[in-house]
C-alpha cells in the first residue's frame, strides 16, 4: 500500500525542503501483505549485543528542527481550538505554538502555561494588532465564529502575517473578496482549513478516481449532518445568524458540498435546494436545520446533497460507470472509512492510513510548507469564496423555490 | 458516551495531579446523539464581536507545563522508536524527549536535531551508564531487541532511572526476575509497554465485561498474526533466537495471550500448544512461525489462541453467557473496532474514541503519573514475567506434545 | 425477535383462514438469545425409542391443502417469470401453477412439462381470452413489458380473473385509470407486485418507524440503480420507449420512490428532477439513464432520490430526530440488510428473517388471501397509478427545468 | 460471477440427466457489473405488441417433470422436518413428498393434508417397514434424534430404499459401520445431510482455495455455537445422552469440524480437547456445553475449534500464506457471508448467491441425482463415520487430558 500522504511527503523531500530528514513517521498501517516476500538465502548477520543500525530509510519523516519551525498564533480559544487546533500545532512537523489571542485573559494564561507559551505572547482582541511587532509569530490561525473571520483575517494580514482561516471562510461573498484582496496586498498566504483535503481516505478516493477506478463519475451523493447541542458552549453561537451566517449548511453541509467538488474537480452550473425546519425548535429561529440540494455540472454529472443539524450522517459517495467509492464516515475526526465496489472487486474496504491526527496536522503542515516553499495552498481563499457563494445560492434557491444558474466562481448568474 | 480514557483523566484530576488543568483534549468522538437534547427557551446571548468565553469545562485535558514534564530517554533508534515511541513522547501530556541512546552516532544526531535534543544528551551503548549523572533524564524507554532488554533495564535502574520496557519483557523468566529485583533495589518503577491496556476499545470492552454486558465469560478466542518481512530492517533481528527469544508468539502472539488474561482477569492453570513451520523458509530456522494454544482457567473458562508470522489476523473475542465482545482488529496501530452481540442488541458496533495515538501516549503518560503520584503501574514487571513464563510453557508444551500445568505466576509446575 | 411476517401469519390465523394449519414454516432465523433462558428443574422425560411428539406449536405455517389453493396463470415467460415468479408460485402457501401464456409455443410446452401444467392450460396471446372458460385459473400474473400491462390486465378482468400486475403498473396514468376501472367493473382484485412491501427487512423498518425508533422522520434518501445489460434478452425491451415507458426511473428508480412513500406514509406536494444521459450510448436514445429527484412533503419531510441504468446502488435511508434506519441493500433479490443508528444503539445490524424467498411468495400469498378473505391488497392499483403519475411528473420537471406541484393522487397540479 | 452451484448444474446437464431442461432458475444474484458491457450498434428490434421470445438460455434450470421426480419419505415430523426438510423437498428440482412417518397420527395426517400426501402413505414406527411394498417411495430421509439414526437407516435399507440421514450420522462408530454395511448389502445410496457442502458461500470458498486464492492453507479456525433452549421441544432431546450421543459438539460443533476438513481436504493426525460445563445448569448433566479442540494435520496445517450450547457464534476461517477466507456466519440457515482478505484485495465481501434455500434443496437434489445417475454422494456414510469417530476422540482426549493420535478414517490409534 502506498499512502497518498506518504506521496506528499515524498514530494516534499523531492523539493529539497526536508532533505536531511526524508521519510515519514507514518507507521506500518493496517494492512500488510500476507504474501511471502522474497526472502534472502541466509539469515541476517546481526551481533547479539546492542549495535547501531542504519537509519530506517523508507518510512520516516521527522519534524523540522525546533529553530526552523514556524510560529503559529491561535485566535480564539474555544473547544475546537483547545481540542484540535492547538494539539495539532504541537504535534505537527513544521510549527510551534507561538501566541494566543483570547478575550478571556485567565483562560489564555492557563493554556499558555500548559503549552509553554510565554506570557508576552498572549494577546486580546484589542491588542491583537500588536502581533505586527512580534517576530516569533509567522502565521495566524483564525478559530472565531464565522461572522468574525473577515475582520481578524484582514487585521492579521495588515500585521504582516500569513493566515489559516476556519471554514466557512466568511458569512458573505463580499467578506471573502475583501479577505483575498488583503492577502494579495500583504503578499501573505491565505488558506482555508478544509481538513478533509488532508485526510488520507479522502485523498485515496481522489487518487483512485484519477486513476480511473470508478470510470466516468456521473453522480456524487453527499450527506453530512450532526445534531446541534445547545447545552454545549461550542454550539451556542451557531444558532445566531450574525455570527454563524447560516445553519447546518454553513457548518456541516459544507463538507458534502466541498467534497463533491473535490471529487468532481469542476464547479456546478446550476442548483436547486429545499430547506425545512422543525416547528417550535428554538435552535432554528435564525438559522436553518435541514437542507437538500440538487446540482448539475457541465460534464453531465449530477449531485444530491443533504445537510442537517438534527440528524446524524456523514457520507460521500462517488458513483461512476465502472465502480463506486464510498466514504462512510467521510469527514469525521476519527474512523473514516473508504469502500470500493465494482464488478471486479465486489465490495472492498480499502486499506488506508488512519486519519484522526493526520487531517489536522496535515493541513497545518501544508500551509507551513506553502510559506517556506512559496506555493499557493491547495485550499486557497478562492475555494473558500466559491463555497460561500454556493451556499448563498442554495439559500436563494430555497427561498425562491426555483433553480439558480451559477458562474464558474460559485456566484449566481444574473 | 463516556470514554474510559476520560474516566482515567477524571480519576487523575481527582487525585489533584492536574487540578489546574482539568478536562481532556479528547475531542468530540465518533458518535453523538441523534436525540434532541433539552433546549433552552431563549436564544443564547452572545454579542456580535469577539469576546472571551468561559473555559470549556467538560472535555479538556491539557499537558503538564513544560517545566513539570518528566524527561524520557529512548534507548534504541529503530523504526518502532522513530515511528511510534518518540512521536508519542513529544505528543504526550507529561513527557519531554530528554535523551537518546544509539550505536549509530550520525543517526542519533540527526534525530536529536529534528526533535531538539541537545548533543550532550546523546549516548551510545558504552556511555549509557553516564545517564546516572544526567538530571534531565527521569525515565528510560528500552526499545532494543528482546534479548537486550534485561541488560539495559538493569543498567538503567543502576543509573537511578525509572524504566519502560517494550514487550516481551525478556527472553527468559530468569532475566525477568533479575529486572524486577533491580527495580526493587533501585526503588524505581518498572513498566512493560503493553499498549493495548491503554487502547480505548480494549478498555471499553473490559469495562463492558465488568458491567456484566457479556454475562459469565466462558471462552476467549485470540488470533494475532502478521507477516514477517525480512526485507525490512525492523524485522531482521526477529528471526535470530538470541535476539528475539522466539518467533511469532514472542512478537505478536503475546497480544492474544496478554489480552486473554486482561479480559478474563485470571491466570491459566494449564495449556497445550502446537507449533508448525513452513519447510524451506529461512525465516523459521531459529524461531517459530505458527502456534496454536489451548488454555484452561480455574473458573472453568477456556481459551483458543493462535499466532503466526506468515498470515494476517488481529482479533480477540470474549464470549459469555449473555453476549459477545469482538475486537477486530484488536491491537492494530489504527482502526481497532469493538462489536457487541447479544439477544438485546443484535450486532452492534460500539462507539469508542479513536485509538491510534491514545494507546501510545496513554501508556507513556501512565508511567509518568505512576512516578509522580507513586503508584504501581497497571502493567508491571510481574505481568511481563508472567507472559514470558507462559510463552516458555507454550514452547515446552509444543516440544513435549503434552499439556503443561501452570503456577499462578505463569511458570510451569513441577 | 418477532418477525413482521410472522405477525401477519398470526393475523391470518386469527381471521380463521388457515386455522387448521396455524404456525409458520418460517425457521429459526439468524439471531437467537445468548441468554440462558429459564431452565426446568428436571431433565425432559423422553423415551429412548422413536415416539410421536406434539405438533410444534410456535413456528409452523403449512401451505393450504392442494385442492384449496388458487390457480395462477402466468402471462409472459421471460427470465423474470421463469426465475422468480413461477418458482415462487410453486413455493407459495396458497397457489398452484394453473396456466401459462406465451407467444412461443415450444417454450411454453417445455415449461409446462417441467412444472406439471397440462397442455390444455397453455395459451398464446390470441387465445388468451379463452381463460374465461378455464375454471382452474383464478388469478392472472402479468409479467409482460410495461407497455402491454394495460391491455392484458383489462383482458384478464374481462375474462373474470383477478390480476397481479408487475411494476410499474403501466406507461401512462390513463392506462392505470383504465385498469382500475376494469377491475371495478369486473369486481375482481387488482394488485401491483411491489415485492418490497413483503420483504422482511422493509417490513421491520416500517414497524420500527411506527414504534418511534427513529423519532420524527425528516428526510428519506433513496438510491436505486442497476447496470442495464443489452446482451441479456431480459433487458432488451427496456431501451424501447413504447414498451418500457421510460428508463431507469420506471424500472429500478421506482423502488426508491415507492419505498420513500412507504416509509413516510404520505404523498409528496412538489418535486424537482434532473436527467443526464451519457453521450454516444445507444441504450439511452429512447429512455433515460441517470435521474436525481428532490421531493417535498406536507409534513415538512424532504427526500433525495436517484436512479440509474449505468451504476450500481441499492439503498434507502430513513433519517429521523431520534435515529436512522438504513436498508442497504434495500430491495435486492437476496442479502437485504437493515441497520439502525442512534444515541442508544450506536450502529446496530437489526436481526431480521431472510428475504430472498419471502418477498416473492409473500406478495403472491397476499393476493390469494385478499381474494379468499375479500380485502383490498396493500399495494392496490391506486398505488400503482400514484407512482406512474409521479414518474411522469419527474420527467416533466426534468424537461421543464423547474419544480412541479402535485395532487394527493400523484398527478401534477394545474 | 459464476456460481459453484450453477457449475454443478452445468455438470449435471453435461451428463445428460436433464438435457431437456438445461439451465438454472438461479436468478440474477446480488452483484452485477458496473461496467458498461459491449453494446450493439442498433436498438433491439422488438415489436410493440406481445410476442413469444426465445427461451432464456443462460440461467434456467427447471425441475424434473413431476412423473420423473423421486418419491421421498420423511421419518420424524419435528420442527426441523416441518420447517426445513419438507419445504425443501417440495421446493426441490427432483423430488416429491411421497410419505410420512410419525408416532403422532394426528400430526402426520395434518401435515399430509396440507402437503397433499395420501393417507395411505402415512406410516408409524411399527408400520415403517411396510414402505418396502410402497413403490411410490424411493428415498427415506431420517430426521430422528441421533440415537435412532442407525436403527431406522438400517430398516430403510432393508426395505430397499435409499437413505438421507441427518448429521451426526449416529452416536457411535459401531452404529456408523453397521449403517454403511446395510447400505452396501442393499445396494442403495447412503448420504449424510451435511447441508454446508451445498451452501453457495462454502462452495465458493472451497473453489477459491483450490484456485490458490489463499496460498498454502496453514490454519483453520472454526467456532460454531448456539444457545440450547429447553423451552423449545426441538431442543429437549438434545440434553439426553442416549438420544443425542453428546452435547454441543455433536449438534453444532460438528459444523466447525466437518467444515475444517472440507476446506483442508485432509484428515487430522492428532487432536487435543477440553470440555467445560457451567455448574448448576441442568442442561449439562448428561451432555457437554463448551468444547475447545486443537488439531494437527499431516500437511503441517493446524486448527483451533470451539463449540458451545450457551454462547453464539458461527464462523469458519481459512488462513493461508497468500490470504484469508472468512465465512461469518458460515453455516446459518440464512445470511451466510464470505470475506476475503489479502495483500491485493484489502478486505472484500465476496459476492455469492444466496444460500437460504439452496443449501437444503441442494443436498436433496444431490442425492436424487446420485441415485438417478448412480454415483457416490459427496457426503457419504464414510464421511459421517469419520466425523463421529473424531467427536468420540475429542471426548476421549478431554477425559484423559492428553493428545490422541488418529487413523485416516477418524478413529483413535492404539
Amino acid at each position: 500500500m502506498t499512502d497518498p500522504s506518504e506521496k506528499s511527503f515524498l514530494d516534499l523531500s523531492r523539493r529539497g525542503f526536508l532533505a536531511a530528514a526524508a521519510g515519514s513517521v507514518a507507521g506500518a498501517g493496517l494492512a500488510s501483505s500476507g504474501a511471502q516476500a522474497q526472502q534472502p538465502e541466509n539469515l541476517p548477520n546481526i551481533p547479539d549485543d546492542a549495535v547501531g543500525r542504519p537509519f530506517p530509510e523508507a518510512d520516516l519523516q521527522m519534524p523540522l528542527p525546533p529553530d526552523q519551525r514556524l510560529g503559529w498564533c491561535v485566535v480564539g480559544l474555544g473547544a475546537f481550538a483547545l481540542n484540535h487546533v492547538i494539539p495539532a500545532i504541537t504535534r505537527s512537523q513544521t510549527c510551534r505554538l507561538a501566541g494566543l489571542v483570547s478575550g478571556n485573559a485567565e483562560k489564555a494564561r492557563r493554556v499558555a502555561t500548559h503549552y509553554g507559551v510565554p506570557d508576552a505572547r498572549i494577546y486580546d482582541y484589542e491588542s491583537f494588532d500588536d502581533i505586527a511587532n512580534d517576530d516569533s509569530i509567522d502565521v495566524v490561525y483564525i478559530v472565531l465564529p464565522n461572522g468574525l473571520h473577515a475582520e481578524y483575517t484582514i487585521r492579521a494580514f495588515e500585521a504582516g502575517k500569513h493566515v489559516m482561516c476556519e471554514k466557512p471562510m466568511a458569512n458573505t461573498v463580499e467578506e471573502c473578496r475583501a479577505m483575498i484582496q488583503a492577502s494579495q496586498e500583504a503578499d501573505r498566504k491565505l488558506m482555508i482549513a478544509y481538513r478533509a483535503h488532508f485526510e488520507p481516505h479522502n485523498q485515496r478516493a481522489l487518487r483512485m478516481k484519477k486513476e480511473g477506478a470508478f470510470g466516468d463519475i456521473r453522480l456524487v451523493i453527499g450527506d453530512t449532518m450532526r445534531p446541534l447541542d445547545l447545552s454545549r458552549p461550542r454550539d451556542e453561537w451557531r444558532v445566531l445568524r450574525d455570527l454563524a451566517g447560516g445553519g447546518s449548511m454553513m457548518d456541516i453541509g459544507i463538507y458534502a458540498l466541498n467534497g463533491t467538488l473535490y471529487f468532481l474537480e469542476e464547479s456546478p452550473v446550476a442548483l436547486v435546494a429545499s430547506i425545512s425546519n422543525p416547528p417550535d425548535d428554538i435552535r432554528f429561529r435564525q438559522v436553518e436545520d435541514l437542507v437538500t440540494v440538487q446540482l448539475r455540472f457541465g460534464s453531465g454529472a449530477l449531485a444530491n446533497l443533504s445537510s442537517s443539524y438534527t440528524m446524524n450522517e456523514n457520507r460521500i459517495q462517488i458513483l461512476g460507470s465502472e465502480g463506486t467509492g464510498l466514504l462512510n464516515p467521510a469527514t469525521s475526526y476519527v474512523g473514516n472509512t473508504l469502500y470500493e465496489t465494482g464488478s471486479d472487486v465486489g465490495t472492498r474496504k480499502v486499506p488506508v492510513q488512519d486519519s484522526s491526527l493526520r487531517q489536522f496536522t496535515g493541513e497545518i503542515d501544508h500551509l507551513s510548507r506553502a510559506i517556506i516553499e512559496n506555493f499557493t495552498p491547495d485550499t486557497p481563499g478562492e475555494m473558500g469564496l466559491r463555497d460561500v457563494a454556493l451556499i448563498r445560492a442554495i439559500y436563494a434557491s430555497a427561498e425562491r423555490g426555483s433553480w439558480v444558474e451559477l458562474n464558474p466562481d460559485g456566484t449566481m448568474r444574473g
